[in-house]
C-alpha cells in the first residue's frame, strides 16, 4: 500500500471548484482521472464540515471517498446499482447524485437522511440501516436484472465488520452458488464500529494459525514427494513460510464459496480502483469480490487516530476535533454500564455479551473490568443471544445488551432458544422508542410489541436511570428470562441511590393518586405523564399516575383498581399503538370485565416515522405532555 | 470409503437382546466394542418400527446411529455434552439415554417429544427444532463450563444443511475467535430436506472451480519459480490437477476460521468413529471440527433412496414404506403450490422462494415448470426475505413460502427491507397456527401478533383453500407487501373455484347474520365458528359470523356495525391471544368508541403449547367449536 496518499490527508481543500459542478455522476464521468483527487479533498472538506454541525457517520464516509469516485466514475449509474451496505458510508455517494444543495440538512427533521432512502434519489436503490444486507439484496436484483434480460451491473459495498452478519454468509453462499453477475466489494478497515474480533478478521489480515501453517507445510511436502523432488526442495519449502503465507490469500475463503477474488487494492489509490473496477465492468463474468483496504476517517486526523470515537458524532469543532461540550445528567447506557459492573463485582456468574458495539451499549468499562468474562459476537445479534443461552445452561448470568432495533434480528431466538426453555438471559435493551436522527431504520419502537407475546418473558421499562439499576439488580435474581427496555440519551437526573432494591415481581406502582382519569404511561413516558398531570391539576382534572414497571406481567390489580375508580384510562407509550403496552392494557380489562372503562391509547403510528429529534418525533407523534393532557380532558 | 458396512443395510435385526439392557451411556460403555454393530442395527430397528406407527424423523435419525452410538461411548456424557442441531435426529440418542420404555409414545400427546427437551433428560441439554443453532449454544457452555473451572467436553453436531444458516456461521466466526474447547462434528449428508445447494455445499464435496483451479496453478507455479526450480516441475506440475485438488481439502474454509479440521470419516464405520472421538477427547485443545460423512436414511432401504420423502413422515408401512393412505381433500400447501403455477404461467414477473424446503411450502412444481424464476436460497430465511426485496426492486413479483415458525428467523428482514420500502414482497405463511406432532419449537402461533405490528403490511388469513387460491391472487395484484397465513394441514374440501376472484382490500364478509353475538374467527377458525353457531342456533341463540379475511387492515366498519348491533363479540384464533387478532380487535373498538361492546378473546394461551395432534391441542386451548359456543353463552 505505497503510493496510495495521491491526496494529502488532512490538507486544506482550498476553495471547493469541481464539486458544485457535479449535479450527477454525467458531470463526474466528464472529468479527467487526474481531477479526482482534488474532487475527493473538496468531498472530504464537504463533509468534514457539515457533519461537524449536524453529527453523523464521520469516520466510515471519510473512508469510502475515493471508493465512491472510483465507483460511479467506472459505472453507469444509476443503471448499474451500487447497494451501501448499513448505509453510514453515503455522504459522498449523496453529494455526487444531486444532494448538494440539501446536504446541511442531513439528518434534520424535515432533511435528507444520514442512509439511502429509495424515495430520496434513484441513485438509491435500497433503504438500509441495519447490516449485513447488501448481497441478499444485490443478488436478488441481480437475478432480477437478469430475468428481465438486461445487463446492468449490481454492486454490494460491504464492511469487512458486516460480513461478520450471518445474513451476509447466507447471501455470499448462494451467489457463489447461482453465479449471477454480482459485484462485491468488500470495504475491509479492520474494523465495524469497533476493533472486529471474530476468525473472518484475523484470516483476511493474513494472520495464519500455527496450526494452518503446519498442515500447509506437511501438505506441500507430501505433494512434491509425489513429484519424486530431492530433499533440498523440501528443506527450501521448509525455510519459506513467508512464501506459504503468501500463496494462502484472504481469497481463499471467497474462492471457496466461488467468487472470483481481486484484491487486497490500496483503496485510496485512486489509479488502482480506476483500473480494476474498469476491468471487472469490462471483462468479469459471474460473482467477484474486489478487497479494497481503507482507511476509517481517512483525511481527517482526529477521526483517524480514534475511528471508533468518530464513526457516529454528535457537532464537533472542526479545528480539534472535539465535541461541543454537553451538561446534563448521565445517559441510560452509561448508568447501566456501571450498574452492571457494581453488579459483577459481587457476583461472578454476571457476563456480558455484545454484537459488536461495547462502547454504544456502554459495556467498555465491564470489559475492561472482566475481560473473561466479557463478549463481543461481532455484528451477530442471533449468535449473541444463543451463545447467551448456552452460557445460562451453565449456570452462569448473561446480560445482552442490545440495542432495541437490532434485537429484532435476534427475535427468533429470543423465542426458541431462551424463551421456550426458560433459561435467565437478561436483556438490556437500549435505544427503546424513537432515538432521533438516524430515523426509521434505528427506531427502536416495535419491542413492546413483539417481546411482550412470547410466553416465559419478564418485560420491563424504568421511569428512570435510578429505576433502571433497580431493575437491572431485580432481574439478576429472576429465574425467567427478563428484558429491560430504556431509552436513548439522557436520564432524568435523578439521585443514584448506592443501595439497590429489588422490585416485588409484577408490581407497579402508584405515582399519585386521583379521581378523573388515570394516566398508565410506561417507561420514558412517566416524567411527561407526571408533567402532564401537573397541569391538568392547574386546570381542576385530578389525574392518577400509575408506573407500571412491568409491561408483562401487568399489575392487573392496581391497574384495575384505580381504571375502576376513575373510569378513564390513558396509556402512553414510546411504541408503536399496535399489540403494544395500551395494547396489554386493553386485554387486560377484557380479561377483569372492565369492559366499561374508557380508554385511550397513545403511542406510535401505523407508520414508518421519519428522522428529526427525539422531542419532535415526541410531538409528531403525540406522545407528548401536550398530547396526553388532551387526551386525559377528551376521553370520549 | 470403503469397509464402511460394518453392519448390513437393511438386515433383519434378530432378536433385540443388547438394547433393553442399556438403560443409559453406562451401559453402553461396558460394552465391548465389537458388539456395537448389532447394536446399532437394533436401534435401527427400533426406530423404523416405533416411526412406523408414530411417524417422526425417520431419515436423519437413520442416518446418525453409528454417530450416536460412537458419541456416546467415547465422551462422558451427560458431563460431556451433545447439542443436536436442529435436534431431528436424536431418536437413537434418547434410546441410549433412558428413554427406551417411553418410545412408543413419540410424538403422542403426554409422550415423549421428536426433539431434545432440557426437561425431558438431563443429557438432553439444549431445547432443539430450529436449525444452526448448535454451535452458539454449544459455544456459550463450552465458554461456560471454562469460566467455572471445568472441563467438559461440549460437542454440536450440525448437519451440512444446517451449515448454510448465517447463525452458525456467526458461531463459527466466534468459536474461531475465542478459541475455547469446541467439537463441532460437521455431519454431512449432501443434503438437508432436499439435496442442498449452496456454494459450501459443492465445496464440501471437493468441486473446486475451474476458475480456483487456474489460479492456485498460477500461484504455485510463481512459489516454485521463487525457489528456481526447472522447467520439469512445472510441467509437472500442470499435469497434475488431481493432486493439486488433494491439497485443497474441505477443511480449508474451517482452518481459515480457526478450527482444527479433522476428516472426512465414513460416518457408518464405528471403528473410524471411535478411534478419531478418542483421539480428539485426549488430545485436542481449542476448537475442533471433525467432518463425518453419512447417508441419510442408512439402513432402510426406501429411506436410503429416497430421502428427501423420509426426512419427516407419516405412519407407514415397514415393508414397503409406503405411507398408509390418506383420504381427504388437499392440503393448503398443495392449493397453494397449484395455483402460484396457475399464476405464473400468465405472470412472468412471479418469482418463488424458499427456504430449504420446496417440497414441504408446496413449490416442487412451481420449480419443475419455472426453473429461472425458482429460488431454493438454502436454511437461510433471513437472506430469502432480503433477496426476494432486491427481486421486487426489480419490479419481480417474489413469493417467500415459508413456515410460519421459521418465518420468526426474519422477522427484522420483513421489517427493515420489504416493509420500511413498501416493497410488494409476497409472504405465503404455511403451519400458522398449532402444527401437532412437531411440538411447540414448530407452532407458528406468533405471526399474527408480530406481522400485524409492521407497518405497510398487509396480513389476510383464509377460511378456507378456495379462498387461499383468490388471497393470493389479490396479494400479486398489491404495491405492498402481504402476507397470507394459513393452516397446517388438509383443505375443508370446498370447490375450487377455476375463476379466481379479487378480494375487495380491507374487507371482510359476513357470512351470516345474528342478533346475540357477534363470532369474529381468524382463518382456520372460521368453519369451527360456523359449526358453534349452528350449535348455538339450536339453543336459540342467533350469532353473527364474519369472517374478517383481512387481519391488517381490519374491516372496522363491518364488524363495528356488527359488533355494534350485538353487543357481544367472541373472537377466535390459532394464535397467541397476546398481542393478536383479538387484541387487534380491541384497539379498533377502543378507537371507535365501542368501549361498552363486550367482548371475549378465544387463542392460545400465554405459554408454549405442547405437541400433540393439531385437534387435541385445539381443544386444550379451547378454542374448538365447544369452547367458542361456551363463551357466547357466557359472554359477560
Amino acid at each position: 500500500m505505497n503510493n496510495e496518499n495521491n491526496h494529502q490527508p488532512g490538507q486544506k481543500p482550498g476553495s471547493a471548484c469541481l464539486l458544485p459542478s457535479i449535479e450527477s455522476p454525467c458531470e463526474l464521468r466528464r472529468l479527467k482521472a487526474e481531477q479526482l483527487p482534488a474532487l475527493a479533498a473538496e468531498l472530504r472538506s464537504t463533509i468534514i464540515n457539515t457533519v461537524a454541525s449536524t453529527g453523523g457517520h464521520l469516520a466510515p464516509c471519510l473512508g469510502v471517498v475515493e471508493l465512491t469516485l472510483a465507483l460511479h466514475y467506472i459505472f453507469n449509474t444509476p443503471n448499474d446499482k451500487i447497494i451501501w451496505d448499513v448505509g453510514h458510508q453515503c455522504y459522498a455517494h449523496k453529494l455526487l447524485t444531486g444532494r448538494q444543495a440539501r446536504f446541511a440538512t442531513l439528518r434534520q427533521f424535515g432533511g435528507i437522511s444520514g442512509f439511502p432512502k429509495r424515495e430520496e434519489s434513484e441513485f438509491d436503490h435500497f433503504d438500509t440501516g441495519h447490516s449485513s444486507t447488501s448481497i441478499s439484496a444485490a443478488l436478488g436484483m441481480a437475478a432480477g436484472t437478469e430475468l428481465k434480460g438486461e445487463n446492468n451491473k449490481t454492486i454490494a459495498v460491504i464492511g469487512d465488520g458486516s460480513m461478520t452478519g450471518g445474513l451476509a454468509f447466507e447471501g455470499l453462499n448462494q451467489a457463489g452458488h447461482l453465479g449471477k453477475n454480482l459485484i462485491v466489494i468488500l470495504n475491509d478497515n479492520e474494523m465495524s464500529i469497533s476493533p472486529n474480533v471474530g476468525a473472518l478478521s484475523s484470516f483476511l489480515s493474513r494472520k495464519l494459525t500455527g496450526r494452518t501453517m503446519v498442515r500447509i507445510k506437511k501438505e506441500l511436502e507430501h505433494l512434491l514427494k509425489n513429484f519424486q523432488m530431492g530433499e533440498n526442495v523440501l528443506q527450501l519449502l521448509k525455510r519459506s513460510e513467508e512464501s506459504l503465507k503468501g500463496f494462502f490469500t484472504p481469497g481463499m475463503l471467497f474462492e471457496a464459496l466461488k467468487f472470483e477474488y481481486i484484491g487486497p487494492i490500496p483503496g485510496h489509490h485512486l489509479d488502482s480502483l480506476l483500473e480494476t473496477f474498469r476491468n471487472v465492468r469490462d471483462f468479469s463474468q459471474g460473482p467477484v469480490l474486489i478487497h479494497v483496504i481503507t482507511t476509517k476517517g481517512k483525511g481527517y486526523p482526529p477521526a483517524e487516530e480514534r475511528p471508533g470515537d468518530f464513526h457516529g458524532v454528535g457537532p464537533f469543532e472542526v479545528a480539534t476535533g472535539k465535541p461541543f461540550a454537553t451538561e446534563g445528567p448521565p445517559s441510560y447506557t452509561k448508568v447501566f454500564g456501571d450498574t452492571l459492573v457494581e453488579l459483577a463485582q459481587q457476583d461472578p456468574r454476571i457476563c456480558a455479551i455484545t454484537a459488536a458495539m461495547p462502547s454504544g451499549t456502554g459495556l467498555n468499562r465491564f470489559a475492561a473490568e472482566f475481560p473473561d468474562r466479557f463478549f463481543d459476537v461481532g455484528i451477530a445479534e442471533q449468535h449473541a443471544a444463543t451463545f447467551a443461552a448456552g452460557l445460562a445452561c451453565e449456570g452462569l448470568r448473561p446480560v445482552v445488551a442490545v440495542y432495541s432495533t437490532f434485537l429484532q434480528r435476534a427475535f427468533d431466538q429470543v423465542v426458541h432458544d431462551i424463551c421456550l426453555p426458560e433459561l435467565p438471559v437478561i436483556f438490556a435493551i437500549d435505544r427503546g422508542g424513537v432515538v432521533g436522527d438516524d430515523g426509521p431504520t434505528h427506531h427502536g419502537v416495535f419491542d413492546l410489541s413483539f417481546l411482550r407475546i412470547i410466553p416465559n418473558l419478564i418485560l420491563m421499562a424504568p421511569k428512570d436511570e435510578n429505576e433502571l439499576r433497580n431493575m437491572l439488580f431485580t432481574a439478576l435474581q429472576s429465574p425467567e428470562p427478563v428484558a429491560i427496555r430504556y431509552p436513548r440519551g439522557a436520564g432524568l437526573g435523578v439521585t443514584l441511590a448506592p443501595e439497590l432494591q429489588k422490585i416485588p415481581f409484577g408490581k407497579g406502582e402508584l405515582l399519585q393518586e386521583g379521581s378523573d382519569v388515570l394516566l398508565l404511561p410506561v417507561g420514558n413516558r412517566v416524567a411527561t405523564a407526571l408533567e402532564a398531570a401537573a397541569g391538568l391539576a392547574k386546570t381542576g382534572v385530578s389525574a392518577a399516575v400509575i408506573n407500571p414497571r412491568f409491561v408483562k406481567p401487568l399489575d392487573g390489580d392496581l391497574i384495575c383498581q384505580w381504571a375502576g375508580k376513575t373510569g378513564r384510562v390513558v396509556t402512553v407509550e414510546d411504541n408503536v399503538r399496535a399489540g403494544g403496552f395500551g395494547s396489554a392494557v386493553l386485554e387486560l380489562l377484557q380479561r377483569r370485565g372492565l369492559a366499561g372503562v374508557k380508554v385511550k391509547t397513545l403511542g406510535l403510528p401505523d407508520r414508518f416515522l421519519e428522522h428529526g429529534s427525539q422531542q419532535q418525533l415526541w410531538q409528531l407523534a403525540k406522545i407528548d405532555a401536550a398530547a396526553i393532557s388532551a387526551a386525559a380532558l377528551q376521553t370520549e
